[in-house]
């Protein structure tokens, strides 16, 4: 495998749109092509990320529609589908086609359209990625899921709806140095536990929002991205799967997706948890973020809450966690929200990140969960 | 990239079923792996396809849930769709991660179910491949496309209705050879020029039928595949694209992706179109074929239909084109299809085929093509 590398990134607001996921998408692209500095002409392969289109916009086969809008109509494409860690899972393979040598340049990233349908209409679209016949039969939806988890660890580990408050104030503290975010308004712990319950014990302020957005990523090889502007090294990136179905999982308080993928990703890179400076990782709920720094090693197990709360994974902590704002603040476009991951781990080692900027930062991590946890991406990245 | 070979292939009866997608893959995957004769343990990846299964089984994210029917839950799973060459297109990219030296032993193909979907239903489903603004809103589906490029053929070649009914005759002649085709009994020139018209100059018998049906391919490394009973090799395997919209392309009697994935694949492979000795192609409409054994360059541009009235490639003729009935005989489950293409090529190389084996065979191409000709796959095999 050649040395590959994220050579440009481009990112949508996050919000609402009234435009189409493949019209999102060439906006994104638009802007990681020219922060990449080559011609639209050097893509060899378009890798794009959509989970719900078919259900939203009646529209599958985004692949070549998205090529199409971009001016690139003859550029092989395909579309990845793998719930919230699709555009992850589209970079993955993108790296494997750059690495194996058969692409020099891809463009890879995704796009989501939510905000024009009703809210329960889209909740019941999310809940297409747990299994139709023993989950969505019952009723739950992703809230009452991850309620379910953050009722397994407050019992495991004494975790409180306290500390999972601090992770949601940290986050929109964050959202609001970050222009592209949905939300850029800070909150108060007291404004989170006042939040209205969705799914005990998780309460609003505890739940990522529904997103509009797109985001892109070029990635290059050593020889092309040796000469662009700042190129931003793949160390790794590894998959991992797990039972799809809850009542398959031993214990709820871990996510042994992220786990699995965690130990192949520091194992391909040759680094460990200690050696990792930022880290945009999965929180779609606040729990989620508890569990992720606990199975990527950060934290002992039990102990993400605190740490939380202690501030540790705040900007000017011991690790900063989420310095955009998170899927809780900057926002959750579904289809897009790996690639966007990916592209803030880019600024922040390219050290372009203003004023949410960690300082020195010079080893990323993004973490992207699909589903139940079943679908787990992990990426690691140097800045040299 | 190392040498890759199909070691093991699954395909199901097609037809109607009484399963999810999930479950119908896992009776092909078992198939396959047996046939391949490695442990389940060896699968290091799950390369999964599927088009249409949010729409129809509110399920999307089946990855992981193939996993876990398949009792490899731990395994990493990725989803694709790509319209109608979506496991084809999965293919693809696990070639690239076995080529890539990332897995030796990679699980690959696809799913789909529709016969329990209302026939309006299933046809509005997919024409979610075809653009959502400019084209489904127009009322136009894809037999209506496949009846455009049909006048267009006509027009500029001559091509005749009665040459598009000798494809039909041909494919159920092979399918009644075939038993797990959807379709096992003959039809005559007759039967198709007096069944209904369906969207002129097309008729009944002129079209695939919709089906229910899952193909699995067990994709290895060299060394893994020089232990196996009979590996067929991967020559080559391409992707290509065109506009979206039937608006956008200048020649609707060509499919300009098939010929751009067509001299990609040949070029890879260092063969050409002469050295090919069975084809499965896309035939979700008698004119298809003819368009595509133009595109593949089997016959100059024009003289598909008569390739097919002379009876070129029947069985016994120059070159036996769909010697598993096609998608016309054998059906088309739109997720399965690529997959399903490439276990006949596989089965006719390892001279398996019985009463439908091309004799000698040695080279194979597969041929799938997504939505108005926008993605096209193509893929050069060899016994040896």
């Amino acid at each position: 495998m050649r040395r590959v590398a994220v050579i440009g990134v481009g990112v949508t607001k996050f919000g609402k749109h009234e435009r189409t996921c493949a019209e999102l998408f060439a906006e994104a692209a638009a802007d990681a092509i020219q922060d990449a500095g080559v011609s639209p002409r050097t893509i060899q392969a378009i890798y794009f990320g959509n989970v719900v289109g078919g259900e939203g916009e009646r529209q599958l086969h985004m692949g070549p529609q998205a090529g199409s809008v971009l001016g690139l109509p003859a550029v092989p494409t395909t579309r990845f589908e793998t719930a919230c860690a699709t555009s992850h899972s589209a970079f993955r393979h993108a790296v494997m086609e750059v690495g194996a040598g058969i692409s020099d340049v891809v463009l890879v990233g995704g796009a989501e359209r939510v905000l024009n349908l009703p809210t329960d209409v889209a909740t019941e679209y999310f809940a297409f990625a747990s299994d139709a016949v023993f989950e969505q039969s019952t009723g739950i939806t992703f809230p009452g899921v991850f309620a379910l988890i953050a009722r397994a660890h407050m019992t495991k580990h004494g975790t409180t709806e306290e500390q999972m408050a601090h992770v949601a104030v940290k986050n929109h503290r964050h959202g609001a140095l970050n222009p592209k975010a949905q939300f850029q308004k800070e909150i108060t712990i007291e404004d989170v536990l006042a939040s209205a319950k969705v799914a005990d014990p998780l309460k609003l302020y505890d739940c990522c929002p529904f997103t509009d957005g797109a985001a892109a990523l070029v990635v290059a090889a050593v020889d092309v991205a040796r000469k662009s502007r700042n190129p931003i090294w793949v160390l790794s990136s590894a998959a991992a799967s797990d039972s799809m179905c809850l009542h398959d999982k031993k214990d709820l308080s871990r996510a042994l997706a992220t786990e699995r993928a965690a130990q192949a990703a520091y194992r391909q890179a040759g680094r460990g948890p200690e050696d990792v400076d930022v880290v945009e990782l999965h929180d779609c709920f606040t729990i989620a973020e508890i569990v992720a720094t606990e199975g990527l090693g950060f934290f002992e197990p039990g102990t993400g809450g605190i740490a939380a709360e202690k501030g540790w994974t705040s900007l000017g902590g011991k690790l900063p966690v989420n310095p955009s704002g998170g899927l809780k603040a900057k926002g959750h476009p579904i289809g897009a929200t790996g690639a966007a991951q990916i592209a803030e781990i880019v600024t922040q080692l390219r050290g372009e990140a203003d004023p949410r900027q960690v300082d020195g930062a010079r080893v990323g991590l993004a973490h992207t969960l699909g589903g139940n946890a079943a679908t787990v991406l992990v990426s690691l990245f140097g800045s040299e």
